[in-house]
């Protein structure tokens, strides 16, 4: 652990009146993340970020280190948050297919309410090359493992379960699926986060199969013809 | 359309003996193609590109451009030739399950039997930042839009045909997923490209909600239970 810069300040301005440490790093994080997500790591500098954060540069540094330890920090924050986010949306006590639905849900509302976290973590952490590509990676790798194991529990009362290894390559394709599904709302931003949640739950729940018969999943059980996303 | 170099030259090298344009033109971008997609874009060397091809480097700028256009070739033969694959496995006679099956089967194969070719459109494209992301961007939505069209024709019969337009998230979904399980197939290369094309089928056609039950799809029509994949 670093030493407080603070205990070195002796005529501290208002914004660097003395906070906890906890709440400093929480707001140089806040503003580390909007500054890479809209530059990314290689155009984003320590002085924006200061800026932003309305912190000093060497008080940055003192708590969080280098650019690259604060980039490779907002990418852990984030990955964090958003497998949370995620963890806590799904409950083991309903069914199978409202498990994937609330998850969805939790998932697309999630990235809409935090697009530069999804930027920072999807899109900048890869195009900054090594070793945030691996960081990211290992992120990703977590998160369908998680997956994985949840797809897996939701057959346990099945004739044949299945073994969370055996669903990971479904839990890698549901990623991808999702994440691609995201880069196009981009392009059709007129699309609503239940609304893609809900396409995402048709194609991993139902299959193209009903979908091509006019049978679609809903929340609740109802089974509809005829599938209205937005 | 450049001169030929081949006018030009006064004693041509066994190498350089005279060969249609097109087949040096060929030459020329399979070499590239390889070193791209082993180097990346910036770190290929036109010098490395001319000894692979077997082509001296003038003969390669006055047929196919500087290094950036040549790049950009590259992505635009080797998009073509996958596009290309696929639609031709897809055949308007069979069911729409055997289409969506032939499709991914062939698109599975493919990768597998060219894996420089995936390489760069899916990895050193977008690494190779702009304006090579955007060129891949653009043969992906075109990828995109195809799978839309065949997705949507194969709800022609059903009660409720739906439209190119509406199918394109759930073609935007597809395309995610079968990228993310190809970059999971790198890390588990025990498993067949069958294997791969099979989950993928069962995912995208029946849904999760067959397959925890115990019901996959197999090809041929035949309803099995329990889901035997590699």
């Amino acid at each position: 652990m670093r030493p407080d810069p603070d205990d070195h300040e002796e005529s501290p301005r208002p914004r660097s009146r003395r906070l906890p440490r906890s709440v400093r790093e929480r707001q140089i994080l806040d503003a580390a993340v909007e500054v890479y997500a809209a530059r990314g790591f290689h155009l984003a500098s320590m002085d924006e970020i200061s800026e932003v954060a309305g912190i000093s540069k060497p008080m940055i540094y003192a708590y969080l280190g280098s650019k690259e330890e604060l980039f490779v920090a907002c990418i852990q924050r984030e990955a964090t948050r958003l497998i949370e986010a995620i963890s806590t949306a799904v409950d083991p006590e309903v069914g199978p297919d409202e498990q994937l639905w609330r998850g969805l849900r939790v998932f697309f509302d999630y990235v809409q309410r935090n697009r530069a976290s999804w930027v920072l973590l999807h899109r900048q952490a890869p195009a900054g090359g090594e070793p945030f590509a691996a960081e990211f990676g290992q992120w990703r790798e977590r998160a369908m493992v998680l997956i994985a194991s949840l797809l897996a529990r939701a057959t346990e009362g099945a004739a044949q379960p299945m073994q969370p290894q055996q669903m990971e390559p479904f839990a890698a394709a549901l990623v991808g699926a999702a994440e691609s599904l995201l880069d196009w709302w981009v392009e059709h931003p007129e699309h609503t986060a239940d609304g893609l949640a809900m396409r995402l739950m048709n194609l991993a729940w139902m299959g193209f199969g009903d979908l091509v018969e006019g049978r679609s999943w809903s929340p609740g059980g109802d089974a509809s013809n005829g599938a209205a996303f937005d």
